[in-house]
């Protein structure tokens, strides 16, 4: 992991850019070490999510929590991927035709979960050698796919905060199953861009002994402000 | 209203028992005046909810609400009512042997609602005299069918946090599309008293633009703790 800049925002959060490989990625830490650390999902381009995401930080860090991110393979300054290209324009097309989407979910989402995932592990694995992260970890955000894999094979992710705001394959339901942290799951009832109904679904088949779905009005960037409080409350009561 | 009883509790909360007419009830209060109220509903039985009602109302007072319950019609000490004892018994025969229950609903709760709602109006009326209630008012609880009504009919409840766990009849979905109020809604994903399709399809129909949705596992009376903490901040953001 090389550290490529470093930024002390004005509420004392210090960001370190940096690069894991060929990946880049951020870190936000606030100084009182040893934190626990909050992996914060995102649906890829960091550029373009960064101000959402350095807002979630600084809530995580005004709780206590160290977190970070990485860029998703194919998003942002990474290479593309012709066939992930492909798929999402094919998802578009389909969605507008109102035209059934489950092979090009598969399509476009198994392959990312299935690299995106090591990425995520590799990233913990650098992270939690530095002396101001602490485990256990949580994760929060979309992809949610990308959290359902973390949250069944990573045994270092303790609990995590999933926005049910992206497709899920149907083969991914039997992993769902597999799950048994804590888990804290963020609908918005009137996303237009997703499948309530499958995010019901899934919500039920997931096999955590604690879950909990918040649904609110809105669409996909309409959560409501509270929802970030209640989130660090989940966190503080399952990382600490 | 006439008070009937005085009991200072451990924590400072005045809980007294009162009659408004043949209506038995309780308010609690914890001595910052002027505090906003929250009507606590249940599904009756103010002796064996009373444990549940003062765990309830002992939050409330913490947050600086003051809190009050009134018996349902046909419950506890109050005259019995056969049509609605019948109609319960042959709800209970119905759900055991899977049989639709719509009409049944319909004979249970409207003329309970149609009873209910003016009584806790009343009680509103009564609690709002007193030095120690300021409005605005929250109703909080069961049974969901008098929540919804109250806060069609009732323009001094101001918020509601209601817990889908009692039967809604069909009738009342276009009444709940009259609901303007934030709504704070719990569902127990489990609850096997409870239909959870209806409860999706009832917090879909609330016309609220403020609404959301908690839902939790466990059966009807394991709602976690920390919801208990979600209501106080639900009610502090509205009746504040």
């Amino acid at each position: 992991m090389n550290v490529t800049s470093e930024l002390r925002l004005d509420d004392g959060v210090l960001e370190r850019g940096f690069t894991l490989g060929e990946i880049p990625g951020i870190l936000w830490t606030s100084g009182h070490a040893p934190a626990p650390l909050i992996l914060l999902g995102h649906p890829g381009g960091l550029h373009t999510m960064y101000p959402r995401l350095v807002a979630r930080a600084r809530g995580c860090a005004a709780e206590g929590f160290a977190a970070a991110t990485i860029e998703l393979p194919g998003s942002g300054e990474r290479p593309r991927s012709a066939a992930a290209d492909d798929a999402r324009a094919d998802l578009r097309r389909r969605l507008a035709a109102g035209e059934p989407v489950d092979e090009v979910v598969d399509r476009l989402v198994l392959p990312l979960v299935d690299e995106a995932v090591p990425e995520w592990r590799a990233t913990l694995d650098a992270l939690l050698r530095l002396p101001e992260i602490d485990g256990p970890a949580g994760y929060a955000g979309g992809v949610i796919a990308i959290g359902l894999r973390l949250a069944v094979v990573e045994p270092r992710i303790s609990a995590a905060l999933l926005f049910a705001g992206s497709f899920v394959p149907r083969s991914m339901f039997e992993e769902a199953r597999q799950v048994t942290i804590p888990l804290h799951v963020l609908l918005q009832w009137d996303d237009e861009g997703n499948d309530r109904q499958l995010a019901l679904d899934l919500f039920d088949a997931f096999g955590s002994r604690e879950k909990t779905l918040h649904a609110n009005m809105g669409g996909h960037t309409g959560v409501p402000h509270f929802e970030g409080e209640n989130g660090n409350r989940f966190f503080a009561r399952h990382l600490r």
